[in-house]
């Protein structure tokens, strides 16, 4: 079974209760308190090795956490309000754990995020095993799932792809709040996040929208030092991609405000096999299985 | 620095938002979004050769996990509602996966709780590595912390301590939830679930209510096999522990309704220093310092 198959049927075990709106599957799940505004929740982790060599600052690891989990809270067209962490850890070190405590209290701070709890552990393998789980807010009508892209919507997306591990994009970047918050409800209700690569990702939001994928390669915005296939499959880009109506397009074009960010139509939503992606000229792209995670550290 | 003082000083980094009631160092985060009920947040993880030896069935593992987590929500005299999980395992076990995920959704439809998402992480090192973040909601008035013990009141304990390793009871608890909802409010609004030991949980709730604690030790409830030495500091018995008033003592015990779950008075809250413990003769009583966790698997 690959990753994908996997892992939807791990979450087709999980049965929801009436107040989940949105269940494992999507940047976050959906439940509705009947609160004016809808809450999210997600947990990611990062594990020395796999998405962090030894050696990382802890404060690197701390914001890497933090921000890959607001990355998907962006997703969804929302703001992040509370995290808890927990860190199982060999050595236990008072030095490393201060400095990755307070690197991430500095970043909750700015983005307003309480962390609320958690837990430390020792273990039996050297290294960090870090987990984050995050709640959000997100306005109803603005609420952005992987589904409801439409044959002939438009793909967008955000700043550039590919190179992330060996230009340590992966550990500084900002995650894109503010310019989800910009697109969603407004321009579109159709978002992710590009951690496992540009070309997975985008198969994500087709198939959940029952729709095949045409990608441009030539149009994908590549970070310094990438190569098309790196930017197609390496991941922990941690953009958005999303889809854009036609009709909207020369607007948001034309209000885009993030001067620092680039927004480049990269494909579009086609009738055609569900979650399978072709270039423009019809023929298949298929993407390197890698296994449950992005990088060899 | 000592475990205690240590994670005092991480927590204390941590600032907490306007409806953040409780941040870290209870059982639970207490939020208030303004609903009827408040929000329970808390974190724990388990983690092979800390938390179960290598060759636990995967199931035992997952009921673990969930379990000690909804013990934190018991504690503040709640009840579970949601959950997330992530793991990260080497080697990758489709099979062990699939079983730890079968038994944690079983457990979790009994509780009324909905796995609503999480993450899957390959590691380098060997073992698995498992985080969950539970929420839960409480009744504002049966909302019950560590803090809140006065001057006098007695202090009682559900069921045995001690031996829960070697019993494997560290594996197939029953979270004290019913009994929990039974004291919460009416009988106790000062809880904390023992998982580092009698003597280390109990002091806890002596420190945050500015008082020492004398212990009989004389009255604990051994399970089988266990010395009086391991019913005080082994932990993982995710039995309550809880401040009750002179005045309702006698109410309570007439109409303890679990048959099969003792309730016994194991001392008393009393002027001194705080969170410090001593015998019924005033002989002071100390826990061994035992890390991070509690067992070596």
């Amino acid at each position: 079974m690959n990753e994908e198959t996997f892992v939807k049927s791990l979450a087709g075990l999980l049965k929801q209760g009436p107040d989940v709106k949105v269940g494992p599957g999507d940047d976050c799940a959906v439940l509705d308190f009947g609160l004016e505004e809808l809450v999210l929740a997600a947990a990611d982790q990062v594990v020395s090795g796999v998405h962090f060599v030894k050696g990382t600052p802890p404060g690197a690891v701390a914001r890497k956490l933090l921000n890959r989990n607001v990355s998907d809270i962006a997703a969804m067209g929302g703001r992040p309000t509370h995290a808890l962490v927990t860190v199982a850890m060999e050595p236990l070190s008072e030095a490393w754990l201060k400095d990755f405590y307070e690197a991430m209290q500095e970043l909750a701070a700015g983005l307003g995020v309480s962390i609320v709890g958690g837990d430390l552990s020792s273990s039996k393998a050297e290294g960090q095993f870090c987990s984050l789980s995050i709640l959000g807010r997100v306005k109803r009508d603005s609420l952005c799932l992987r589904s409801g892209a439409r044959e002939g919507d438009f793909l967008y997306a955000t700043g550039l792809f590919g190179n992330s591990f060996a230009s340590n994009h992966h550990l500084d970047f900002k995650p894109r709040l503010e310019e989800a918050a910009f697109l969603a409800g407004r321009f579109t209700r159709t978002m992710i996040d590009v951690s496992d690569g540009l070309l997975k990702d985008a198969r994500r939001m087709a198939d959940a929208s029952g729709l095949a994928v045409r990608l441009d390669p030539s149009a994908i915005p590549l970070r310094d030092g990438a190569s098309l296939e790196a930017a197609l499959s390496d991941g922990e880009d941690y953009e958005l991609l999303l889809a854009v109506k036609p009709a909207l397009e020369s607007e948001l074009l034309g209000c885009w405000p993030f001067k620092n960010v680039g927004l480049t139509k990269v494909g579009c939503f086609a009738a055609g096999p569900p979650g399978e992606a072709f270039n423009m000229d019809g023929a298949r792209l298929s993407s390197a299985q890698k296994g449950f995670d992005h990088f060899d550290g």
